[in-house]
């Protein structure tokens, strides 16, 4: 992304306060490790309180804290599910504005691939109808892709 | 995202350990709400400590602490600079690993003007050389676009 002026120019101040910036809003939501681990666990499929915290090794405790959090933000939604031969229970399950989660989730696993990992992950983000692998990108309002280097933030003009 | 296997399956484990897990390990290095608003900073071209403190009513220890640890894992730098009249002085600004969080950034932004703001956020992302707004999409090995149900998160085979 490109800095909105010239690498001299200095800012004092971000161009929108906090209160307004969906993105600074959004870190409210899930600006948290252990809420992301957990939505991690979601769009796995893992849905029981018992699966969730045995994966993660987290205390018992925070995790009723964060599960509660995550639904009391419409990102979670606990739901019935029957195993053959069991009696029906509830899990924990993706609402759909958790599941619009994924494409952020998709660009910070390549980001972590490229800057962390530094190689190719065990897990590889396919297309379910081809089986061809999916990338991140930013594209124009003509669907065609568009460097990231040419992203520039810049406040909308609200008129009178 | 879809669910890899059918939405009556509960899995009991992700299908990689937390350890391997790009995305997992994403969450250790920018999984903290003040570092994800410090970053948002950076972004916006903020880059001294003391405008960045005002800016986001955090304590300065805080500050000191995230910094030092974002400049650690390689995602910040300390860079000189001078202003008209002013001696040379050192601010924050964003590394090729820093900068490379845009694409996530930019779908979070999307994100939560969804589901968060509901409603267009005060900055939009524009193409500096068409100045035309850009979007985040899953795109194919051919740059076409793939709308994001059809992502599905698939174990690689790494061979024998």
């Amino acid at each position: 992304m490109s800095n909105p002026e010239s690498p001299n120019t200095v800012r004092r101040r971000a161009p929108v306060p906090r209160a307004d910036c969906a993105l600074a809003l959004a870190t409210e939501e899930i600006g948290d490790r252990w809420s992301l681990l957990i939505l991690r666990e979601a769009f796995f499929g893992v849905m029981r309180h018992d699966d969730i915290r045995e994966d993660l090794g987290i205390p018992r405790s925070v995790l009723t804290d964060r599960l509660a959090k995550l639904v009391a933000r419409g990102l979670l939604e606990k739901r019935p599910y029957r195993e053959a031969g069991n009696r029906q229970r509830f899990g924990y399950s993706l609402t759909a504005k958790g599941r619009d989660l994924s494409l952020t989730f998709i660009a910070l696993t390549h980001w972590s691939e490229a800057h962390v990992l530094g190689e190719l992950g065990p897990v590889e983000i396919v297309d379910v109808e081809t089986g061809r692998g999916l990338k991140v990108a930013l594209i124009d309002p003509d669907g065609r892709v568009v460097p990231t280097e040419r992203a520039m933030p810049k406040v909308r003009d609200r008129g009178p």
